[in-house]
Formats: structure tokens, sequence, C-alpha cells
């Protein structure tokens, strides 16, 4: 079987806390690296606050625009957390206790603590299928192509694992970095024609300001190994030209 | 001049390199924070790729929802930089040279360095508004409420003040910050007696895990001291009668 090659995803990040500046987001690179080692593209990430009506609208739109959506937050026991309901609005779904979430909390808290508060994580989408958390017990879900996750960063890493073999990706996406001791607008109009000689590939240019160090790292991407080695070796011939120091990062 | 309490923004982040996760976005939270100092509510944030059109319809939804659009990437002198381009098809602008940022970076630049490549950053939408960079020369831009700043953040950052004075917020969006000594679950319920009897608050629920304590931070927001101060004793009625302990973070 050929795998496909276009397979893509959009992140959907749901909470108040990052729209105020108060949290720094880190779960969209996170997802992000992922979804790219598994061979899935990122389309587009959102942020979005804490509303019903806005997060089952924009699933609506994205769990059609992609092969997989992933949210982050609100998942968890407090009266802000509404990804579970949201999602059962999108889809139209009965919103309703899980048999084997409320057995995984159930016995994964003492007798007597597993109390109204952590109950609430146990409402889902009717038929929802289960993403197991081995760091504190309450599991998300996914409901078709839509994974619910976790806000706190460290709990999200530590379910990715198990969901691994739930994603079907295309070819992987491979990526080579050239960083050279220049600034951009040195090399711009080389670079513009080797991208134009190039269209199955992807140029990136990112200045760089790091230990002292000054350049420019030229990523190039593609699923194809040879069309990155053709484009890489493009480059270099002008960045020798030129007479440009190719550096370590 | 009563101001009007509700201004909003969206924050448009455009680049290749945060969707493939290479980069780790940290422009929205600044933007998110300073917005939220000037009275301004992000709606909504947005991580989109370096494609025209991707860049000229998304600019044409966010800038009729939001009063302010602020977009950050892409406006470099290489090949991948589209935005200012992308913001001229979306107005349906000439793309040309902008006189006086032409005449700011041919004095920026030692002569025979303002090179085709820095040329480049010269090209806007028609009648573009500057919008002056202290730390690198290279200016960012405004066309009617869609305001252009770079992607790298301290560049960004350093921006921030010259455009201050073109923003018109609402009431400062204020905030107060409970820590306490608790698991989201043992306050879940009491905490969403209170957000219904104070619906004109919003109040979130944090957990965090810092230097080695276990917590959570209850947020309250509010155009209004008042009805945060009034929130805020109801919640510490509650964390009194359970006796659990408010900590510093």
């Amino acid at each position: 079987m050929t795998k496909n090659t276009k397979v893509n995803a959009a992140i959907l990040i749901i909470g108040n806390e990052i729209l105020s500046g108060r949290t720094q987001d880190t779960n969209t690179s996170t997802l992000a690296t992922w979804l790219n080692s598994l061979g899935v593209k990122v389309n587009e990430a959102r942020v979005i606050p804490d509303i019903e009506k806005t997060i089952a609208d924009t699933l609506n739109v994205l769990r059609k625009e992609n092969n997989y959506v992933f949210t982050t937050g609100g998942i968890g026991p407090t009266h802000d957390d509404i990804t579970a309901q949201s999602v059962s609005k999108a889809f139209g779904l009965k919103y309703e206790i899980h048999k084997e979430a409320f057995e995984i909390l159930k016995s994964y808290y003492k007798p007597g603590e597993f109390n109204e508060g952590r109950q609430k994580m146990v409402w889902m989408p009717k038929d929802a299928m289960l993403i197991l958390n081995p760091t504190s017990g309450a599991p998300g879900f996914s409901v078709e192509n839509v994974f619910c996750l976790p806000g706190v960063p460290s709990i999200l890493k530590s379910m990715l694992g198990g969901l691994k073999n739930r994603i079907v990706g295309g070819e992987p996406i491979l990526s080579q970095t050239l960083s050279l001791k220049t600034v951009e607008s040195e090399i711009a109009s080389s670079l513009k024609k080797v991208q134009n000689q190039n269209q199955e590939v992807e140029i990136g240019s990112y200045p760089f300001f790091h230990a002292g160090k000054l350049g420019v790292s030229i990523v190039i991407r593609s699923e194809n190994q040879s069309k990155i080695d053709e484009c890489s070796s493009q480059i270099l011939k002008f960045v020798r030209e030129k007479k440009i120091e190719v550096v370590e990062r």
C-alpha cells in the first residue's frame, strides 16, 4: 500500500489563559513536532476562548478541512472545562457518563476520593474512544477524527505515546537545515532562484541570534530526500561562490 | 467620552516554521499581554503557513470580525516573506515601493549595502502607514485595522512602544489571582456556584506544578474592580470553610 502523501491536521488550543497572555502555549510546538514525525502536516493552529459555541463551530470547520484535529485544554474538573460538552454539541452527540472512563477513575482514586468534581471528567460525547493518561488518570477522548487532550503540557506529552498507533500519517516530512554566517539580504535573490527551480521542496529562511552568533538557517523540507539533496547542493554552490561560512548551530 | 468596553483583536502568526514545530511561538503571548494591558481583548489567535491565498483569505475574515488584527512574520527580505504582498491582495491594493520606508532604509544602511534583498522590504501595500523599528531598521506597516509586525520576538517587542498610541482600547481588563494549596476537584463545585452568581466576571482555574509546589491558581477577570472584589471574597469564604491554604506563587 502506498501511503497517502497528503495527510494533514489542525491544532485547536482551547483556553482563555492563552488569549489573556497569562500562559505561554507550548502544546502547539509539541503536537506539531510529533505530527510532523508521523508524516502529518499541520495546516493551521488556532487558539480560542472557553465558549461552547465558539469551540463547537470552530471544530465543525476544522474537522471537515483536515484529516485530524487535535484539541488541548478544557477537560479538567472545573466549570471552565467545557471541551467535552462542546465536542458533543459539534457532533450532535449525547453528553453522558463514559462507563470505561468511570471505572478507570474509580479505581485510580482512593475510596471516597472520587468526588463530584472528579466525576465531571468522565462526562464525554456518547461512544467516545478513550485516550489513556499515564500521568494523572483522567483520560482524553476522541470522536471520529477529533482527538481531545489536556492542556497541562507534561500530561499531554505523556499521552502521545499511546495515541501514535491511532494516527495514520503520510510519507514522513524530511528536512535539512543549513546554518550560514550571513544575513538574509545577502542570499535572498540566490535563494529565490533555487526555490523557483525546486518547486517541490519548501525552503524557509530564518535569521538567528544565538549564543553570540548571528546568522541564517535555511530549512529545506520535502517528502523526497533526493530532492532535498539536489536543492541543498544548489544552495551550497552559491554559498561557496559568495564565500559564506557554513556554521554549526 | 466613555470608552467602548468591547474592543477586541485577533492575532495572526504567519510562518511554516511554527507549524512544523521547529520554532516555538512566543509572539502570541507577548501581543496578548500587551493588548490586554491596553484594554483590548484577544478573541482568537491563528497560526497559518506562508501561502498567499491563505494569508489573504484569513485576513479578510479576521479584519471584519475584530477591531484590530496583528500579524507577525513574513516581512523580511527572502522569498518566503510574503506578508506585504498578501495584505495588498486582501485589501485589493497595489503592492509597490513605499517611499518613506525606502528613505528610512537607504539612510539606515551604509552606501552600497541597500541591496536588492533589502529593497524587497520596502515593498508594501499602497499608502500603508509605517510602524517604526528601533532595532533593525526595516519598518512594519498597517493598513486600516491590520498591523503587520516581524516574526523575530526581540524586534517585535521593540516596536510595540511606538504603536501604543495608534491602538484605542476599551476599559482595561483587570484581574486578580488567588493561588491555593489544593487540587481542582476539591473546589470545582464551590467555584462553579460562585461563577454562576457572578456572571459578569470570568473565573479561570489553572492547576500548577511549580518549584515543588502543587496547587491551583484561580484567576478572576473583569473590567470592574468591585465585581472582582466581590467574587474574590466569595471564593475566600469557601476556601476558609474548607481549610484550604492560600499560597504565594
